[in-house]
């Protein structure tokens, strides 16, 4: 029996009203004749109130702990996503993350995922049951509770997906799909019906929070069709799969935009000194995502490395530099906040060179400074002040002349 | 290494800030050189929005599920402990209960404990962590998440402490101990320092809910010792054992009283169709605690048979019956509700055969009609009016003096 794998995020799932909806968005599936696995994330509001208390009672949690608590919200909507089906007359079951045999390394509030046991869910569905997946979360191999971290939820998904030989994975969030930008802030955003992996991996590593990149390259990586859709209404959603032909011709396909971007500077008082491996392979072990990086050594000045971190990171990349600050070697780190990133992305972008020099000339010409700079095969992005990322958004997307996107 | 198990119940983990009072109970107990284990039960508010989303989603739910929704409110308590002993500097660590080894039958909402498996406990004794594990929750042979129902983090707790060897098991509630009667509504109620497990599991049985039956049950087949005592102050609390000499004497230990009692009432038309056996065995595997039972079989009448439950479980009760009229043979069922149970308990009383008289005569005095009787070898119980509840329990603690109980 062909079978299909259902995400539904925290957002689509703050009510009890919502969770009746969504349950009749896989009930609408099982109908069909498939076999059907729900991964849930946790209800928001429960999430919040337990980060509260955490934060009553202290400043530096235990990641351990943190998972065991944190693991109750998807718990939670598993639970009641489960009862809703079966209020409907439907058999489901409620597994948490290691009863679906996720299993993970013990990087508790990051972990990933190592290996998955699908043996359990696929005797539920000799019995016909609907799966409902706490997504976000696994087992360690001494048994410990862990989550997923950010993404988590969807990439349980697109494993759960691959593991169980899914014909593919449908995402429910709040939005349509994917646009070529964000459609509050950039108001000629048209929606694509189909995306390739890699320009949806640099879409959602640059700020479209629609869909996590661990999920991405995973699916990448499996070659598994994901489908980003609205909760809401019949939308058709976004097709993420390997090859979109049809617009190989357009050079740019989105423009991606993201805020609270910090600009960290370590400097070295000698070249010798300098390891830039050890710096961010201390910040890759403390799980920092670090984006942009810029490496300055020139005759008779300091060397130094500049690289752009999420705000939220802030503090715990301060963190981690000051305990490894003897064994790294540098002298000083300087950080700028109240900064950006807008980028460009489009796969036939290698082909065309021309593309980061027109995106340098339009910046330029609406005054817009350019405080780091980074590209890629497929897309180039740019750090600018916060105040100016909308109007270097709204203007990029009109010279590349993305209001008249083709649709498939 | 000596070892203490504390519960902590819902009521003394309401908020961060008592949940880091009860972080500083388990400290002290740490400090004096014991290995502790400390049972956790579910937030209350916790339990109580969650039970409120299920009553939005369905009428009936699965029981199963609603063990999965309900075992996060423990597991949630038992992280946030475990982070409040961390931030106070020691080793904690936060474990569900089939992490902790609490292995059930697979009643999910009202699981009984089939054996403890505590080498993950002993492994995290050794590396000096304090083990804070979610009570309430167990896990079934197919590792399906149980809950263990009423009184279960205390019966965790027990079996704990009995599968570690432990010293004892203090229970730490919202009262200061147990008293010969409850004295929210018996003024001259005196605390006891001591109590036999005979007489407190008449007094649990009998609604003074301060600590639940399967507890002490355990604990008295284990001759584990219990104090219960107040979360705040420095209650000494009473000492549960299994002999209490110096009160042999006094054969009155306690009233009991507990309100919102239903009388059911099965009628058959022959004798031949009456099987007690049959309609006990049925509730019984519905877990429906059946409590005085009176069997009327009148020469020229029908057969009838009468037993008390709780009104909580009155639903459930009439439900199963429903469901099982045809095997079981009865031709009507009748209720009366507005009863209440009012008990005198006594570990002296057998070897006094003029005590159930006495109780009668002076409930006869008061004018309160009885309704059901019930004796044990230490107890007596009546089914009296539930208006006449209060005065009941006054006249019977003034009747037995036990205004004058001797304090050890």
């Amino acid at each position: 029996m062909a079978r299909i794998v259902m995400k539904f995020g925290g957002a689509v799932l703050a009510s009890t009203e919502q969770i009746q909806e969504m349950a009749k968005k896989a009930i609408a599936e099982k109908d069909r004749g498939l076999d059907v696995v729900v991964v849930v994330a946790g209800m928001g509001q429960s999430a919040n109130e337990m980060k509260r208390m955490v934060q009553h009672l202290t400043d530096e949690v235990s990641k351990r702990e943190l998972a065991v608590l944190m693991s109750t919200c998807s718990q939670q909507s598993s639970a009641l996503l489960a009862i809703a089906l079966q209020e409907a007359g439907y058999r489901a079951v409620a597994l948490t993350g290691w009863q679906a045999g996720i299993h993970t390394d013990s990087m508790y509030s990051h972990a990933r995922i190592d290996y998955l046991d699908a043996s359990r869910i696929e005797e539920h569905f000799t019995q016909g049951d609907i799966v409902v997946v706490a997504g976000e979360q696994g087992i360690d191999d001494m048994d410990n509770v862990t989550t997923l971290g950010k993404g988590g939820a969807e990439t349980a998904a697109v494993a759960l997906a691959v593991a169980l030989d899914a014909e593919r994975v449908d995402i429910y969030t709040n939005v349509d799909g994917v646009y070529t930008a964000d459609p509050r802030y950039v108001t000629k955003a048209q929606q694509l019906q189909e995306i390739s992996y890699d320009e949806m991996l640099e879409l959602a590593n640059l700020g479209s929070h629609i869909i996590h990149p661990r999920a991405v390259e995973l699916a990448k990586k499996f070659q598994m069709p994901v489908i980003i859709r609205a909760s809401r209404g019949e939308s058709v959603g976004t097709l993420l799969k390997e090859e979109v032909e049809m617009e190989k011709n357009l050079v740019v396909r989105g423009v991606a935009f993201e805020s609270d971007i910090i600009r960290l500077t370590v400097g070295y008082d000698a070249y010798s000194d300098a390891s830039l491996a050890d710096i961010f392979t201390v910040l890759a072990e403390n799980r920092i995502n670090v984006d942009i990086i810029v490496q300055a050594i020139i005759d008779g000045l300091k060397p130094t490395v500049s690289f752009s971190i999420l705000k939220e990171e802030f503090a715990e990349a301060l963190r981690v530099l000051e305990d490894s600050k003897l064994s790294l070697g540098f002298s000083f780190a300087d950080f700028e906040i109240g900064l950006a990133k807008v980028s460009i992305i489009g796969s036939g972008m290698a082909s065309n060179p021309g593309v980061a020099a027109r995106m340098f000339d339009r910046l330029r010409r609406e005054n817009i400074p350019v405080k780091m700079v980074s590209t890629s095969e497929i897309k180039v992005s740019v750090v600018v002040p916060q105040d100016d990322m909308i109007q270097a958004a709204n203007a990029l997307h009109n010279e590349f002349n993305l209001e008249q996107a083709i649709h498939i």
